[in-house]
């Protein structure tokens, strides 16, 4: 039986998150029901390397799933994208090792978070960037960012009901960059796993910073404690998007 | 009386182009009742700087209206964008002299036409560049666009029905630029005007050379003989963007 492992890009403004769910539209379940109509047989079980929350985008997010069918990789991207709506796309598609997973494999992955940071909104960003329309302090917000990367225990910056779902809340993050470009600030996190809303409360914590409401102590302190009132806002998740899942050594 | 001159930015996917329409909603429409709203008046009459059709998108768009309202410009801009719905944005107002009319006195406009050139189609860009995944030769099309500059009988690049509207069909363009990046391809046009449809067949026209539809010499016989069919095909819409409109000298 192949072992089919496929990149998705999706906007997700219209969906409840990657994970299909009882009474709300899914990425998971539209591309399931796609491939049960591309293959002309039951829609198969997909196995995502993330949940993603509602409004939450993907520009690069692998799935696998196991197939009989013998289409050629090339006709099931093609055939796929013919299939899916405008808002998701298919965009590779190969033969995997049989014990690929999508998930249990991942070694890291990378998260942007994007602010508009004009005056007014942006109507060509409307629900692909959370608007914040006063000065950041971009070198502030970077020399911040540092105390992220690291192996540390995130606990602070997780989601309450997140922390009963994993065992440890210890995480190494590789990277962390700031950048500004036309207006557009983007926050790159790139890391060896992520707990629950944990991008959205670090970039709000950069705000948080830039606003000169939190310090870098206290962001020290909330690695120390994991004490979430040492953290900042959490963001919308219309900014957030899974950038990048890397697999392999 | 003052006369205000309003800068906005409009995404043109959920409209029926800029001018007010008997059975369909258009731009011109929302804003008038949104400024009807907030100065709490009868909707003005707004004069906009174009029509543009249905699909197509502003980044920056001028009309002007007049009013006995006292409020303050910086109010105007904020207060319109409580109002407006996400896709049309309110950039600038200021108070203009009593003769500025947006569409009489424009001196020259700016159009961009985007191409995803990606081999898949691109989620955020959903009815926002046109999708062409053959590869372009950017080269060849960049060298054919200088023949579109300068002075010229445009009639071959107009759609029929436009040809009526005007008493010329003469215009001139002072510069084409074709660039890539990240697999995005934008065509920018600025000329003194624009005649209907121009810029979407003037695009298209680009790709028949690319793809060697047409030659350099057919573009040289569309010039001189006005005939529609030396040109290439009219592009749709979502590619297109007003850029900029400039006044005074």
């Amino acid at each position: 039986m192949r072992n089919l492992k496929v990149f998705i890009a999706y906007n997700g403004a219209n969906y409840h998150g990657f994970q299909r769910q009882d009474n709300a539209i899914s990425v998971q379940e539209v591309v399931e029901k796609a491939i049960g109509k591309l293959l002309k047989c039951e829609p198969p079980v997909i196995y995502g390397c993330s949940r993603t929350d509602a409004g939450v985008h993907a520009r690069r997010f692998c799935f696998n799933f196991r197939t009989d069918s013998k289409i050629p990789c090339s006709g099931f991207v093609k055939g796929m994208n013919t299939i899916l709506p405008a808002d998701i796309a298919v965009l590779s598609c190969e033969d995997a090792d049989e014990d690929f997973h999508a998930r249990f494999c991942t070694k890291s992955k990378e998260y942007v978070y994007l602010i508009n940071n004009k005056p007014n909104r942006d109507v060509f960003l409307q629900n692909l960037a959370y608007h914040y329309p006063y000065p950041l302090d971009i070198e502030k917000m970077r020399h911040a960012a540092l105390l992220f990367v690291g192996e540390h225990d995130f606990g602070a910056f997780c989601r309450a009901e997140g922390k009963a779902r994993v065992k440890s809340t210890i995480r190494t993050i590789y990277e962390v960059t700031v950048s500004e470009n036309a207006g557009v600030v983007e926050i790159k996190i790139r890391g060896n796993g992520f707990l629950y809303n944990m991008v959205r409360i670090l970039a709000g914590t950069l705000i948080y910073i830039s606003e000169g409401k939190r310090t870098e102590d206290d962001i020290k302190s909330a690695l120390l404690t994991r004490n979430r009132d040492f953290g900042g806002v959490t963001l919308p998740p219309e900014g957030l998007y899974l950038n990048e899942v890397y697999y392999g050594t």
